[in-house]
């Protein structure tokens, strides 16, 4: 594509269609499956990162054999070995990546993936007429996600399988002729042939478009047997011998301006978000048992109508200790029947979750349509209490906001509502509420050490909370910044945002 | 139904609708809440047991609001809401108990189920003719699960909300009557006052087949709503202070005598299941490779058939150490489709595992249909290593044969095909394939400590075994017991006992 150099070009060695004679395969294989074994140990041992192999290529090019020898020549029990067809009705309900997030291995193990993401861009590319504007929407959120894995502990190995045709049609001929290998064949490699060409030409474009260094594409000349698995060998053994990233700079990290340092000097005339509350909302009593009920009846409604059958929403709770999100979640599930909602509490992670990804734990919990999932804190604990307490490094959380961006942008792609709301206090309420707290014998148990130390931080996480603010409030999925000074202020605004955003989503 | 009592007397109290006044409900609440708190925490902190509270009753009887309010009464941290509607497409593949086995809740949490498994008992025993034997299957199934439940480490509580005929239609005019909660009532609701009488009977035979000690309903008066919260609480708390029942002697422990034992002393005529098999069988390498090829081809040809789309397949794989399971495992591997099968190899239980039963990480690995999945060792691991290593408690592993008789019938009765094969080799080929293990470089790391030591025991691994086979061997999962000291002839025999178990299972 660049330079107006062939993207097929890369396949120019394969499809001379090397081979490796068996007297001299005896050797390496030896040597290589002694290698793997020590590498994938040494990987077990440090449990840094985890390694997602994705098998691709041509169709009859003998993946699947291959991926055989592998588990054979490796420790298998660390290594699971995943194929996604088609996807299920299930997974057509969410966004496409979330079968792919559901299963990623946890760091030290080993992954590999028959049928991965980029069957719908082969797909897109392997047309008569690509359209240029869905290969490219493709292509750039593969590229997302991978860059997102890669950062963040899952090594990600392409492999490409490739060979002429002319020894892709012998393959698949002399398979066919046995009738005791002839069910190695699938309708699909017998095609290959016929439109070898389109194959082709799709192949080097895909693998042009996503190869990136830190997540390559290899070829794997696939004509001889022998050739085929030990490149492969090669390719893995290479990856898992490759250092952590950790260890070098991360590129970009300078990059990084906080919002607030960007903003023109102007005397305080421009203030940050959170200073901009009005913290002096609040709702009598007798007005807010009316909008209650009444905002409440009105989601009750909504949400039993069979219009909603087709909406998963996603709402997220952030805010300082004491805010009142635990009680104006109650006020909203109350309306909820039991079956179409889960509230789901985000603390630190469990050994499992941080062996993963930190955005996979989310991914797990997302709402069917029809359904809704409360979260209270998420993923924004990223850039709030880990970048405030270090629990991640600066790196880590300043890439976050992007990541988040994505994330959202993938979900409201593929049909969710997404609602952030901020229930946003000033430091004399939350004094009150710990105060408070304490003395009730009900609701000391609310209050720890912990949440005293958070508050000595609080200028630092108003800081967090207003870059937050300012990198995340996107038109997908905006920011709520509701004052929670008042808690019935709070309980009736949300709701009524609730009730309107879901409203504009239903038809009428 | 016994002694002439009939089952509806334990709805007397709630039916006669009792409440309590507002100025008492105030103090009674103020210590019950905190009381519930402190027993949450004592049990978070113990995690030697999860609380697992079944929400069941009359329809429009307040459970859904009763639940809201425990949620604020306690941590809701620690507790997860689950409500199971009508199963899904997916669900329905599996046995029924599948989704609730899925959501067990961890060591030291609570759960909360709505739309437990008593849904179709409930059904059957409100139809205008009950069937009996349906009624039977139901409520024993239930009762065993129940047991298996509250033996390892999940209390159960049963709470069925009850009122008059009186105070059910009352409350629910009420409600109706105001349009800010007449979306609280649902359709089924308006049906309860019609169908009283037979609703009623249900349910009191319903509570008297399923009340046992260990798992005991509570009738929760229901009219008021004070009433109804309070006595809700007293429930929960007496169950967070119940204290765990490894402290009291298990009933039953004695009972269990070794098949070795029970066996009559007939000079050693009647040897055991491992001294039966004919360790010489063999097969040349000619003849290997024919069938061998053969039968793969068969398999192969069975699962890309349409009709097997219909059958779930679970393989299970043991033996002593050096016996070759995976070897076979991949021979057969190697005829399938890799969408299509999963192998689980099953070493000690991650911190998730531990927490809930040994059965449930089982559970969550079984397959739908069209789907194998291959244990490579499996939950005989309790009969086995558990209980020659002592890991489990002498009154656990010998409970555990007749938990996995009714888990294995679970799984056959929902259409599953259970295939265990134990593959069976002398002590002295044992050794002699730990000595070319260490000599080799790629197997070496198949060879530990560990492995010696388990050798050590080898007389006691071959009494777990032969009791096992002699209390697990069932006609609807049957133990294949097949020498593997030629490997050769044991993949063959493996392959072929497959091969046939499958063709027996699909239409002609």
């Amino acid at each position: 594509m660049s330079d107006g150099v062939p993207d097929t070009m890369r396949f120019a060695e394969a499809e001379s269609d090397p081979s490796i004679p068996k007297d001299d395969a005896k050797a390496l294989v030896s040597e290589l499956r002694a290698a793997l074994l020590k590498a994938q140990y040494a990987r077990l041992e440090k449990a840094d990162r985890s390694l997602l192999i994705i098998v691709a290529g041509i169709d009859g090019a003998g993946k699947g054999g291959t991926v055989n020898l592998i588990n054979e020549w490796m420790d298998a029990r660390h290594i699971r070995t995943m194929a996604f067809g088609p996807p299920s009705n299930e997974e057509r309900q969410y966004p496409f990546l979330w079968r792919y997030w559901r299963r990623l291995p946890a760091k030290g193990r080993t992954g590999i993936v028959f049928g991965s993401w980029y069957g719908p861009l082969f797909g897109a590319l392997a047309r008569k007429n690509p359209k240029r504007g869905e290969v490219e929407r493709l292509a750039s959120s593969i590229c997302d996600f991978e860059t997102l894995l890669t950062r963040d502990g899952v090594q990600v190995l392409k492999l490409w399988y490739h060979l002429s045709r002319g020894a892709q049609k012998k393959r698949t001929s002399e398979l066919l002729s046995d009738p005791e290998t002839s069910w190695m064949v699938r309708p699909e490699d017998r095609l290959v042939a016929q439109n070898f060409k389109r194959v082709r030409q799709a192949a080097g474009t895909m693998l042009t478009l996503t190869d990136s260094a830190a997540a390559p594409w290899h070829v794997i000349p696939s004509a001889d047997d022998r050739m085929r698995a030990i490149a492969t060998g090669h390719a893995i053994l290479a990856a898992l011998r490759e250092p952590a990233a950790g260890a070098r700079p991360p590129a970009g990290a300078a990059a990084w301006r906080s919002p607030a340092a960007a903003a023109p000097n102007d005397g305080g005339v421009r203030q940050r978000r959170l200073a901009r509350v009005d913290y002096s909302a609040s709702l009598a009593e007798n007005e807010y048992d009316d909008q209650l009920a009444h905002l409440r009846g009105r989601l009750a409604h909504q949400v039993r109508g069979k219009a909603f059958g087709k909406l998963p929403v996603v709402l997220v709770f952030e805010g300082h200790d004491a805010a009142g999100k635990g009680s104006t979640i109650r006020r909203i599930t109350h309306a909820l029947d039991a079956r179409q909602f889960r509230a789901v509490p985000i603390g630190s992670p469990s050994p499992e979750e941080h062996a993963r990804p930190y955005l996979w734990r989310f991914w797990r919990e997302l709402p069917a349509p029809g359904e809704l999932t409360i979260f209270d804190r998420s993923w924004y604990g990223r850039v709030l209490v880990e970048r405030v307490e270090g629990y991640a490094r600066p790196h880590e959380w300043r890439r976050a906001y992007d990541e988040i961006n994505q994330f959202e942008r993938q979900l409201t792609e593929s049909g969710m509502l997404v609602l952030k709301f901020w229930l946003a206090i000033t430091k004399d309420v939350q004094l009150e509420r710990f105060r408070e707290r304490e003395r009730s014998p009900f609701k000391s148990f609310k209050i720890t050490p912990e949440d005293w130390r958070n508050r000595e931080k609080w200028a630092s996480y108003t800081v967090a909370a207003n870059d937050m603010f300012d990198l995340t409030d996107t038109t997908c999925a905006p920011w709520h910044v509701v004052s929670s000074n008042d808690k019935r202020h709070a309980r009736v605004s949300v709701l009524e945002k609730i009730v309107t955003a879901i409203d504009a989503r239903l038809p009428q």
